[in-house]
């Protein structure tokens, strides 16, 4: 106790009773148990999400610091608009402008990277019970903004080229009413699934038809290994979609710099959310990330990052055809981070983390990626854009050997 | 048209019936009309919060961020921990511990800015129609956080030395029941007042008699001019009280750095709102402050602030003697950037501000702090940080200039 002090001792405090309601849906996940065994040295992840960091552009992104600092400084480490920095608004609305789309800064809000738009769009969009249709699988992130508003899910199958847009007037009939209806075009997490341009416009028309919001959620739309770029919703049908990306996966996560754009006015409703969010994005991460641009390094870079990328899937399917046995089957990415994989049924994928651990490799089990993780148990998630080649084949190989021996153990299990 | 593109005109849709119900808290406020006529060149605004930005260590932040990039880029520009990064929450922990409390790396989320743990405090513990209990003014930035959860709000009025304690267990004698009670005791924005050591008791003893959980808002406490350095509500009580500091008015608000300290159940708690909110702060920014820390620089630069403030605050009281009609009344802040003032009750701030900005000269009207916008119609809000000395000067005279002349203009309209 100091001579200053009054003693007054710790007492008890019970928080729980504070608690808003909507946290009960905010409770720690099987997954985020299952994931904090990751945590572990040598281990061979392709559970994560992370962009290969041995690419990034660390001395380009110094000298654009340095200008920034140099030319700037004082903008820079001050507050700034809710919006976003012009010269990024800028770069952003004209990379996504075509002939027949005119984009300005104004359609345009930058933010905390890609999850905080997910986030203000639940603020903007979701209330209690709200229906959000979406993709079965789907991206877990999505999730946990829109558990927090208490969001119900009505889920809608995949194939190989993405949502079954047709499943989506059947589901209306149904009675079901979206409040808005999310979807990954491009390289789907976790699926790995690309939807080709017919249906594309297929689910424009039944939006139009049916009065339907969209969201397009296109963190890796640049990173394509192979075929033509596919036009976005946003360009089909930008009256009623919200699309949203990243500098993430084109430059590097360490920034936090994502965007959302959409309507004008619908942009304004995102600044007055995102007031009382954060105020705004980090200005010198913004002014940082602008130079950058300017300079013209991410179409050279997202050059790089997509031979590697490609190399690293290629490998990882060579692996997969090499050393899975029977029964299993996977998606083939066009780009992107990650593909989906279906093992015989007869293997909890989540139930098998732990053993695959000890073998010293990790995934994302399935589940994670359903609403309310009521599916995918013989799925999982693997990335291929963080580990080496040499480390995803013998990641992919003891998968494999991993696999063996559950259905070994389950065909035991049975003869017992 | 392209010759690849189907084509499909532009429709009309209906945003307004998608939108979530909260956001009706979330309309543009009148405050906001008034304050965009202050973007415009020439005025000597004291309605912003802007630290000086002569002040930027603009040098020592460039050396920092070439330090990180060269020794560890990799991880700098990488996803990161939804705690924050490691060095950082032990420079916090450490700088907030005292040899009765012991504050470690656990207890600190570090956030998107101040502004984020208001938001995430927001999302934790205020269900629809919760009651907050704050001082009255408060921050407007709380409010803006809270309005969107649709908290309601019971106000606590307040003297020269802050909150009025006593009034706390009169109102839960009528009935309120506070979910949280909202304090800033060093240098309260927009109020400009200290709570003194006995004040801070007394509070922490009520809170516990009657069970309340503290918010502990505390932007400007390293800015303290005159007077000792006087204990935290977290020091006193910390099994109660969630802290809210910031890298803004210490180092720059450029970087959005703020953090929570709390008990460690409840930083996992923020960890899992955050989390869906925007999955982690920038790590660049964070390991760029935690190098910038690590110099040493901070206390150093601190020294500087509160020698500069303290010149403006002093040339703005000065100012306020020589140039202000009778009848108004101001607080005398030891500390921080604001101070509070009240004019005769025949001026109302808010329909003046048009014809201050015609005199070249603005200021954030009362009400905007006021839950509602229902009170301080003849207070103002003056901020002492951004604009140097001779401004200071002329925009107090001006500011003398505008409230003789509505004070003479309301008497020819009572003449009438």
């Amino acid at each position: 106790m100091l001579h200053d002090e009054p003693h007054m001792p710790l007492r008890a405090f019970d928080w729980d009773s504070r608690m808003a309601q909507r946290t009960s849906g905010m409770k720690s996940s099987i997954i985020r148990e299952l994931l904090k065994l990751i945590q572990q040295p040598d281990i061979i992840s392709f559970a994560g999400g992370l962009p290969a960091p041995e690419l990034f552009p660390i001395k380009e992104i110094e000298a654009a610091c340095q200008r920034v600092l140099e030319t700037n400084g004082a903008r820079a480490l001050q507050y700034g608009q809710t919006e976003g920095e012009e010269p990024l608004r800028s770069y952003l609305a004209e990379s996504m402008s075509r002939p027949d789309l005119r984009v300005e800064p104004e359609n345009v809000l930058i933010t905390n990277g890609s999850q905080q738009a997910l986030d203000l769009i639940g603020k903007l969009f979701v209330d209690t019970d709200s229906c959000v249709m979406t993709s079965e699988p789907t991206y877990l992130g999505a999730l946990q903004a829109w558990n927090v508003y208490e969001a119900c899910y009505v889920t809608v199958p995949q194939d190989d080229d993405g949502i079954l847009v047709e499943e989506i007037p059947r589901l209306l009939a149904e009675g079901w009413k979206p409040r808005l209806v999310y979807v990954l075009p491009n390289f789907h997490n976790p699926a790995g699934t690309t939807m080709p341009l017919e249906r594309r416009v297929r689910l424009v028309e039944i939006a139009r038809e049916h009065d339907l919001m969209l969201i397009e959620d296109d963190p890796y739309g640049e990173l394509r290994f192979e075929g033509e770029e596919i036009t976005h919703l946003y360009r089909l049908a930008p009256e009623r979609t919200i699309y949203l990306s990243t500098f993430s996966k084109t430059l590097a996560p360490g920034f936090r710099l994502g965007a959302v754009t959409a309507p004008k006015a619908i942009v304004r409703k995102f600044v007055q959310a995102k007031q009382g969010a954060d105020l705004n994005t980090a200005v010198f991460s913004q002014l940082v990330v602008a130079e950058v641009c300017r300079s013209g390094l991410i179409p050279r870079h997202v050059q790089t990052i997509r031979r590697v990328y490609r190399e690293r899937r290629d490998a990882m399917l060579a692996a997969m055809e090499e050393y899975w046995p029977e029964g299993c089957a996977w998606t083939r990415p066009h780009g992107g981070l990650f593909l989906w994989a279906r093992v015989p049924e007869s293997i909890n994928t989540g139930e098998m983390l732990p053993r695959a651990v000890a073998r010293k490799v990790a995934y994302v089990p399935g589940m994670a990626f359903y609403p309310g993780e009521k599916g995918g148990f013989n799925a999982m998630r693997l990335n291929f854009s963080y580990a080496g080649v040499p480390e995803i084949q013998e990641g992919i190989r003891r998968l494999g050997d991993a696999f063996k021996a559950e259905l070994a153990g389950s065909a035991v299990a049975v003869g017992r």
